[in-house]
């Protein structure tokens, strides 16, 4: 019985790290079909994205079904509350991704991203790639020192999307509106997409040291 | 012990109808510190945004003791894991609301809504405080009838945005670009808003029936 729970516990832990890896395949190919008004790839990233929920929908239910089944306390009940926290998270960073896609497609087979701000939308979108790669090492490590670091990749995407924004209301805008209001949500996108997988990590450091993450971030700061 | 149980579990569900009171209460004053370009009541809002927060932190523990002490199962346990969802749902809720005011913040002393949507977001705002109203009547009554009925609220709000964006990015638009991205995401914040309502009702649906909503929802209206 104690066995089968262990089991169920880890096996709730790959699921965990298997979204985050698809979370990072629906970002890069979001981008993608987004930098190359690729209608076919928009088209793949929103079905990669559906399957992510159905995975979403497995975890809650292999999560609660350890709740009913083994009335876990302490550190394994922490792991499964925290489980079903990163769930959200991760469902919700594919929904972003194929919020992505979706700009892609409506502007097919016009480009939704003009030439002046391509780069930026780029190291978005690889900012992005790098951000749920670490989320998923994380998950996979649970080491609250590499969980610490996601708030420095995160500063990077904050910088881009400051960067993307100071461009686009600037004097020298000359893309019209209906970009600007493109590149506005797709830069929301992609920002919020870093903070779930700041989230992760956070979530990470409550679930190895049973501290609250801000705390325990602030502690370590003053090291 | 049962009692103590039974009035902990009454408990969190008074909490999470607070939270949705205290959501209508935030996105009912960022509307206003919107419309009249208030910095005062911006303020205001964020500060309301803010002890949300804090109601969140507590619920949460609430939770998470009543899973650690009482191992619920079958429909205490679906409470206490339902309210742990409603729990990120309502906190998100005041998080948009404070975006919201923000944007109002940032603009002032200038008007962040033009005059000519001034009417359109006013109705959004109205939406808004409509579904949450609804919702924490939901919480209070655990009606599933009632609970369906939020998709229907939401349904006006997405009119309004569509509404909102066509405006927007129409030919008679003059108000500019920064208008027009900050009406970008507003709309976006007022609608994930209404979402989160809806979601509410969704786990409600969940909470009484046991039964996935979107299934429940689809026989319901076979009837």
């Amino acid at each position: 019985m104690r066995t089968q729970y262990h089991a169920d516990l880890a096996r709730l832990a790959t699921q965990l790290v298997a979204m985050s890896l698809h979370d990072r395949t629906a970002v890069a190919s979001a981008t993608n079909a987004l930098l190359n008004a690729d209608l076919e790839q928009a088209e793949h990233t929103i079905d990669v994205c559906a399957e992510i929920d159905t995975m979403r929908d497995r975890c809650e239910k292999a999560a609660v079904g350890l709740l009913a089944r083994q009335a876990p306390v302490a550190s394994e009940l922490r792991q499964v509350v925290t489980a079903l926290h990163l769930v959200s998270d991760l469902a919700r960073m594919a929904t972003l991704a194929s919020h992505i896609a979706n700009v892609a497609r409506r502007r097919h087979p016009g480009h939704a991203v003009p030439d002046s701000v391509r780069p930026i939308v780029a190291r978005m979108g690889d900012a992005a790639v790098a951000i749920v790669s670490s989320a998923a090492q994380v998950l996979d490590s649970r080491d609250p020192g590499d969980a610490a670091r996601l708030d420095q990749q995160d500063d990077v995407m904050d910088e881009l999307h400051r960067e993307l924004f100071t461009t686009v209301l600037g004097p020298d805008w000359t893309d019209g509106v209906t970009a600007a209001v493109d590149l506005a949500l797709l830069g929301r996108y992609y920002e919020r997409f870093a903070d779930h997988a700041v989230q992760v990590g956070r979530r990470t450091i409550f679930l190895v040291t049973g501290e609250d993450p801000q705390t325990w971030l602030k502690e370590r700061q003053s090291l």
